[in-house]
């Protein structure tokens, strides 16, 4: 496989032989380019685990360099009892919960730790708190790579810290919110000359989200109609449609499902840019769903213009929705996710009512978050 | 695939028509007996997910009747430093805690709740706490199936009773300790003609565990020379030496890996019985392996024998060492289990000093429980 980073802003193509997080000449967003065909059947389906197989479709040169847990894979079940609650013949859940550190967060990880092992890094900086920090804490171990930590004292009673704290990943404490976690570390970063990991800027995590679409391509025939999830910085929804676009060029797949996002009220700069309205953000608003508490997405643009080019949609639901929902989908399906992941059904539920998605199409949820990985709301 | 159910101790045949917990005539365990062969590589490898992909090798006769949430087909990785922190050769984990409820009960339950759907069953009474509890209520939920979960008022505090109360099992709050609970369940049973689910004696749960043996085989070539687990009631150990005995008479396989078995020293019972010693439960006794304090296992003698004719071993670790362990686990190897879980790791450290396990063979874990399902020690 052979690729290269373009400037999604000045179209400029990089060299991937190092670590790149934006464009060296106007600051621009990068994503991935290969040489096509990326895939035949004979290549993708060859039993291999985790995102191994699929490395001709990653930015990866050696598989020696693949670093993993065994994520992906993951099952897609029916949703019979939700389809009869809320009206929709055919529900299907994706339960991208069950992935090793219990987050969807692997995949993307695995393919950036891989990167840097490739590269050689033997050193990096990111938050250390969320799902993120605890599944790359997780995969850095894999690697033998030290993950200096940046976590706000906020946080200090959070049981994914103290896990991420086991891992032997350096933690640096910081006094202040998640603002101020993030200065200290982009100041850290620049002293000590450390790679800052920045993986809501950078291609790797989102190259990792493309395997969630080769599988859903293996998984459903005929794929569904539309596909939704929580949006928070977009990057899982902007791997859909970096992967289905590659299957469409590839000849893999002929259509692309409908990709929707699902925001919390309380955060919803995509919702509002999707709708040509203005929102802004205030710093002291809250919302259970702890993983999306991101009011300034770098890939704003570009993850709103995809959700638009496949057809789908953006809304926003509220706290006490996102709650009931957590318990709904247990109640209904036996399935226990984080509030951040209730997100999803709960925006499923008032697309139907709104007509956005109608009785006779299909649906994918994308399940990110197990249940355990959060107290109870 | 036709089968009976023969007890282990007459070696009468029940027909498997009816739920069956015991033999009807001398109270013996169940096992069951299928016409051979059971599978060929066709049928079992079917691109099926979850127990259906097993079928041939269940207690369910129609497919229709399975219920599932996406259980098995989990990873088998391989832990490099932990090699080298204990000095073997090959080290590799099954990583059982991704499975839809966090554990390795899903598959037992699967079975259990599938069959139970199949018989028309529509309530059914178990306790109500522990990972076999949140696992059989979220599969009761998929059948539609109602459970009577009957919960010691000492876990009123607990996640999992939580999340088990959400899914709409109807919870029996007892006062008193898990062996009130027990004899609280087993009354109203008597009373009320509900069924008495009892888990820990029926054959359906092993049965589904057999299908972590069938996953083995397809994943590892060669098969490891020993797999080492945590040890309660022993279900998952005999379902393994089950699903490799039929494996033998099928000729898929021909060896099977040593079974190995690891316990808590607060509770036990199996070490003692496997090395000819006594060992007296005592009720007070305390360990930080909530999922395996179990005095009596019922299958005991059926247990320890395997273990024995597969070549394997017993011993017992204290709660200081599944603590460092729990640790040690996500500082090698990024793997973040409970501490039930973490007894495996701890236990294959002492089987490597004592000589019991060789430098140059190969090791498989199975590990269960993910860290996230109980709170940190």
């Amino acid at each position: 496989m052979s690729f290269q980073f373009i400037c999604i802003s000045c179209g400029h193509n990089h060299d991937p032989s190092q670590y790149r997080t934006l464009c060296t000449l106007c600051q621009g967003l990068l994503k991935a380019s290969y040489s096509r065909p990326l895939t035949t059947d004979g290549q993708v389906r060859t039993g291999n685990q985790g995102i191994a197989k699929y490395i001709p479709t990653l930015p990866i040169e050696n598989p020696h360099n693949i670093v993993t847990l065994g994520e992906g894979n993951t099952p897609i079940i029916r949703l019979r009892s939700m389809e009869s609650k809320i009206g929709i013949n055919q529900i299907y859940a994706k339960l991208e919960y069950m992935n090793p550190t219990g987050s969807f967060k692997d995949r993307g990880n695995a393919v950036q730790i891989s990167v840097l092992k490739e590269l050689g890094v033997k050193t990096f900086a990111e938050i250390g708190a969320g799902n993120t920090g605890h599944s790359l804490a997780s995969y850095s171990v894999r690697a033998g790579i030290t993950m200096e930590g940046f976590t706000s004292d906020v946080d200090k009673d959070s049981t994914k810290v103290k896990v991420i704290q086991q891992t032997g990943a350096r933690l640096h404490w910081i006094h202040g919110d998640r603002a101020a976690t993030v200065q200290a570390k982009n100041l850290y970063c620049e002293e000590t000359k450390t790679l800052n990991l920045t993986y809501h800027l950078n291609p790797y995590f989102i190259e990792g989200n493309k395997t969630i679409a080769y599988e859903i391509a293996e998984q459903m025939h005929p794929l569904p109609d539309n596909i939704v999830m929580t949006v928070g910085n977009g990057s899982q929804l902007l791997g859909l449609w970096w992967g289905f676009n590659e299957m469409i060029e590839d000849r893999r797949v002929t259509k692309i499902p409908k990709l929707h996002g699902i925001q919390s009220t309380a955060f919803q700069p995509m919702v509002a840019a999707f709708h040509n309205q203005t929102w802004l953000p205030r710093s002291k608003k809250y919302t259970v769903a702890v993983g999306i508490r991101i009011p300034s997405p770098p890939r704003l643009q570009e993850v709103t213009e995809a959700c638009k080019q496949s057809g789908g949609n953006f809304l926003a639901v509220p706290d006490s929705e996102i709650i009931k929902w957590q318990q709904q989908l247990n109640n209904l399906e036996g399935i226990f996710v984080e509030p951040t992941t209730s997100v999803t059904p709960a925006g499923v539920a008032q697309m139907v009512q709104k007509e956005i998605i109608h009785p006779e199409e299909s649906i994918l949820l994308i399940l990110g978050g197990f249940g355990f990985k959060e107290p109870l709301p």
